[in-house]
This record gives C-alpha cells, sequence and structure tokens, in this order.
C-alpha cells in the first residue's frame, strides 16, 4: 500500500506523539520502526521506507516545512535559470544518508523473512512542480505555465532533478533496497503530449541511470502515475519493469494500454477501504478478477487514507494473499 | 471559452469594482452586460451567460459564499438522509429567475447577429461533490466515501439535484438560450466503473428532462467532465449531443473514444494561453488539426486563467476563426 507506514495505524500515531514527521524520517531508529509496523500488524508482502519525495529537493537546496493541514511548504521556489542553477547535485545521497540508513536496518530486521524493502523518490515533474508551486495546489497552474512560456528552464530544473533523484535511488539500492518506486503524483495535470514531451525524458533518464548502476541485480523499478489514464500508452516506454496505476481505470483497460510486457501495480481505490470489512473484500476480488495472467502486484491507486479503520486495510491484504486467480 | 466572461478581462474588473460576485450573478442588467463582454471585446461565436453553477445548491437550500482565495463555501453540508430531505426542489427556476432574465437580455442585445446565447448548469456527480464537502477540494474524499459507504444517500442526493437542475436548464431554454452546458467539474475524482454505476444515470435523468421539454427546438445540450480520460466512452452513452473535453487528450483520439456521432468540444490547455500570441496562434491550430470532419466547437480544456493577455485570447479565437479544416 502507498503511505503504508502511515497515519491509519496506532503505533504509528504512537511514534509520532513523541517526534515529529520530519524527525521520523531523518532518525532511521524511527523510520525503520514505523517502516516495519505494518509488515508486523497487517503481513503485508513488502516493507515501503518511511520517507517523503520532497526530501530530495531539501537536499538539492530547498527546505522544505510539513505543517498540519497545510500539507508541504517550501520558503523558497524556483524562478530564475540562476535558481536552477544554484541547485546542488553533488552530495544528494550522503545529504540523505539517513533514508539508506534506515533501509539497512530494516533489511537486517527481515532477514530470512523473505520481505522485500521499497525504497522510492519522486518523478522529475513532479518535483519540478513542488520546486516551482513551493506547495501543493490542485492544478499546478506556475509548472504548467513554466512549460509553455519557458520550457528551456523546466527543462534545465528537470534536468537537475533527474540527476539527484537517480543518485538517491542507487543510494537506496546499495543500502539494500530491493524495489524502487517513482512517484509521479501529479502526471495527471499534463496533456498526453506534453507529458511525453517534456516529463517523460526526465523519467527514463532517471530509470536508465538506476539500472545502469544496477547491473545484474534483481532491482525491478516501478513507476506510479496519479491520473494515469491519459498516459498509459506514454508510460509503458519509461523504461521501468513495471507501471502502477491510480483507480480510474479497471486492471483489464490498464493491461490493454501498456502492453503484456509489463508488470501492473494497482488499483482499488483507497476510499473503497471505508465500508465494512466484507465489503473491501469483495471490491479487492472485483479488482483482482479484472487483470488476468501474472504480472500483478495488489495495491491501493492511490495512499492509503488515514481515517481507514485498521481492520479494513487488514481485510484488503488479506483478500490479496488468499487470492486464487482464476486465469492461473 | 469557459469563464469566457471574467476576470481577464479589465471591462470586468471594472464592473467588479462596484459589485461583488454574487451581485452581479444575481443582477440580470449587469450579469448581461459582461456576459457580452468578450462578444464585443474577441468576437467570440458565442455568449456564455455569466452564472455559476452552485446557484442551483443555494436554490435548493444550501447558501452559498464566495471569498476571494479561498473560492466557494457553504455553511451546511449534506450528511444525512434527513439533509436530503430537506433540500427544496419545487420553484428552483423561480429563485433562480434572474439568471433565464439575464439570457433574456443577452438575446435582445444579440438580437439579428447569429451569436447563441449559452446556458448552463452543474452535473449531479459535480454537484453532490459541494453539498457534501462544503467546498472545493483535491480530491473529493468525503463524496467518494459516501459513494462506499451510503451509496443510496448519494443516489437520492443527486435525484434531488437532477431535478433542480433539469427545471434550471429548461428555464435558461425557455428564457431564450439556444446552447445548454452541463459542467461535471469533478468527474475525473472518480474511477470508471463508479462513474458509470452512480455519476452517469443522474446525468442521463438530467438530459432526458431537457430534452423532452425541448421538443423540436434546435437547443443542444453540451457535458463537459474535467479529468475526462478515463470516462469518454461512459459519457458517449450520456444522451447529450456534445462533449466538451479537457487538455489531457488530443482531439483524434477524443473523436476514437467517443465515436462518430458526438460533437467535440476543446480543449487547448488554458495554460497554453501563456507565452507569446503567436505561440497561442500555433498551439490552436496544432489542436484543431488533430480533429478531422465536421463536428467541433473549438475551446479551452477548461476556464480561462486570471492573467492571461487579453491579446493572447484574441489570438486563440482568431486562430479558430481563421482556420481552414484541411479535411473539409
Amino acid at each position: 500500500m502507498m503511505r503504508q507506514a502511515g497515519r491509519y495505524l496506532p503505533e504509528y500515531q504512537e511514534v509520532r506523539a513523541k517526534a515529529d514527521f520530519l524527525t521520523i524520517c531523518r532518525t532511521p531508529e524511527l523510520a525503520a520502526e514505523v517502516t516495519l509496523q505494518p509488515v508486523h500488524r497487517l503481513g503485508v508482502d513488502g516493507a515501503v521506507i518511511f520517507s517523503d519525495i520532497l526530501l530530495v529537493l531539501e537536499a538539492m537546496g530547498l527546505p522544505v516545512r510539513f505543517e498540519e493541514k497545510a500539507g508541504p511548504q517550501f520558503d523558497c521556489c524556483v524562478r530564475s535559470k540562476g535558481d536552477v542553477a544554484n541547485l546542488q547535485t553533488e552530495a544528494v545521497a550522503e545529504r540523505l544518508r539517513y533514508v539508506a540508513e534506515a533501509i539497512t536496518l530494516c533489511r537486517k530486521e527481515l532477514a530470512g523473512r523473505g520481505v522485500p524493502v521499497i525504497g522510492f523518490a519522486g518523478a522529475p515533474w513532479t518535483l519540478a512542480c513542488y520546486a516551482l508551486e513551493g506547495k501543493t495546489t490542485r492544478e499546478f497552474l506556475v509548472a504548467r505555465r513554466a512549460l509553455y512560456e519557458d520550457a528551456a528552464l523546466l527543462e534545465a530544473l528537470m534536468g537537475k532533478i533527474a540527476e539527484a533523484t537517480a543518485a538517491h535511488l542507487i543510494a537506496q539500492m546499495e543500502a539494500g533496497a530491493t524495489v524502487l518506486q517513482l512517484f509521479e503524483s501529479w502526471g495527471g495535470s499534463l496533456g498526453c503530449e506534453e507529458y511525453a514531451c517534456y516529463a517523460l525524458p526526465a523519467l527514463q533518464a532517471v530509470i536508465a541511470r538506476v539500472q545502469k548502476a544496477r547491473g545484474a541485480r534483481e532491482v525491478p523499478v516501478i513507476v506510479y502515475c496519479n491520473g494515469s489514464a491519459a498516459h498509459l500508452h506514454t508510460l509503458s516506454k519509461c523504461g521501468a519493469e513495471g507501471i502502477s496505476v491510480d483507480w480510474r481505470l479497471p486492471l483489464d483497460e490498464v493491461r490493454r494500454r501498456v502492453g503484456p510486457e509489463i508488470a501492473i501495480q494497482g488499483n482499488l481505490d483507497p476510499a473503497a477501504l471505508y465500508g465494512s470489512p466484507e465489503q473491501v473484500v469483495d471490491r479487492t476480488q472485483a479488482m483482482l478478477g479484472r487483470h488476468s495472467g501474472p504480472g500483478l502486484i495488489a495495491n491501493l491507486g492511490h495512499g492509503i487514507l488515514p481515517d481507514v479503520p485498521v481492520e479494513n486495510a487488514a481485510a484488503f491484504v488479506r483478500a490479496v494473499q488468499t487470492w486464487q486467480n482464476p486465469g492461473a
């Protein structure tokens, strides 16, 4: 699940009562502790490292604050070529060493259990949106305006972000991450052709660097895109081994659009975890039944919501783990 | 253009300096004046009545406030079957008579010029989102939660909204509107199957009522859906004569998905009006070139942005009006 180690778990709230969000991220012991909570509580088949996609921007020189309700806020935004030039790409992985250390701690805790540790980062277009907007917005108009008014600035910005992001992902792999995810949270804000022309090349650059550093190791790369309905064919060319999708399209339609070669991850509407556990099981089985054959990683279509009952999250996990694929 | 009579025009700002947004909506002379401003200034081929989709909810008993920056806010939200029962559907058109009067004034002003007057309303799912959330949100989680937790409540709410909305659209037609639009602004928040199962029937109910009242009159109905990439096939069954789409998919792909029988309206990214007027012309021609054959109403893919230069809006209109369809 996305945001798997997070707000819906009471044991996470206990840790949060003692430490704020960024302190947990930056303290390997705490980050590892909350990362492992859903493995212990729900028996999920993977541990998603507790971290945030915006930490790469902070390591590049854009400090971020996380405030309750207001969401992430940057004090300075990128506005000019000079601002892009000032962004640092050297030593980003070193400044984010605490993420790698948390991953290594999780690997030790999980030794012999066969549970992969999943590292992640933000995709370049999505991080560029934050760097340009300074916060989460509904339409990312500053970033879209930059694309139409000064595409060279946007491309330079995404190029530097791609470099820093690849370094961060490679460091997570070296520390023991056995799956790497890239989050294109705001891919849905762009038109199909603008995504293919501007966002895709920067995403491909990250993946190519990671795969080169990976060599023969089996560390698959998965790209999540929210609002992906217009972009699935484009995303199928990004080079990743898996595409993770939101809940708008059923999985058979997703499969038709990405082709037979790529693993699909998804895609229950996070709001479908409301209702009774029995309803959650029915909806999860219906979702799984839309995909035939191998190559599916069951997941939500976006982050788990903070007030979902834990028993409903458990019902989702149980429905997946007991699923008998009729097509297998 | 959507929000055609609006914030980017200096003559609109002059009216706004004297009267707030709701006062303009509720004063037929002022609403007609700003409705006609873009006809006079830009020579657009249609006059979109100055109004707001939330006025129907207000007429049903949910007062709305429009605050600068905060967006629309409702003081009370729908939470229970009792709240739905309290919503009024009688006399909604009478309470919104000022919209009809503004339309009649516009028709008089435009007499003999062949410029249609376009009336509109919100689609039931979109208005239900506002009734349940009380404001614009990014993900409409209260509304999506209602769908999964209490679908009967949602269906009852959309049923009453559909009734009130049809009455308002019919009153606009009787007052002289020659095109009617329905805005499904938040259609993109739902999965494809949830949209087809819950939102589509309520939308079809509105359109069927309007078409029955229309009789032999030529008053086409157009449905706009934002985030429509997952819903185009579903929307093609709503009964409308036209589907208006956002900017995520190129028009040839939209045509493939809605079939050959329905007019398409769209779909330049509103952010593509930034840059130089020459760039706007190039982008508009590229957009038009993706659709071959008849049945296209050129438009933006969402509302025009408030700080777009007027000369760029003019360049968009000129590019459309001088377009020579190579396929014609």
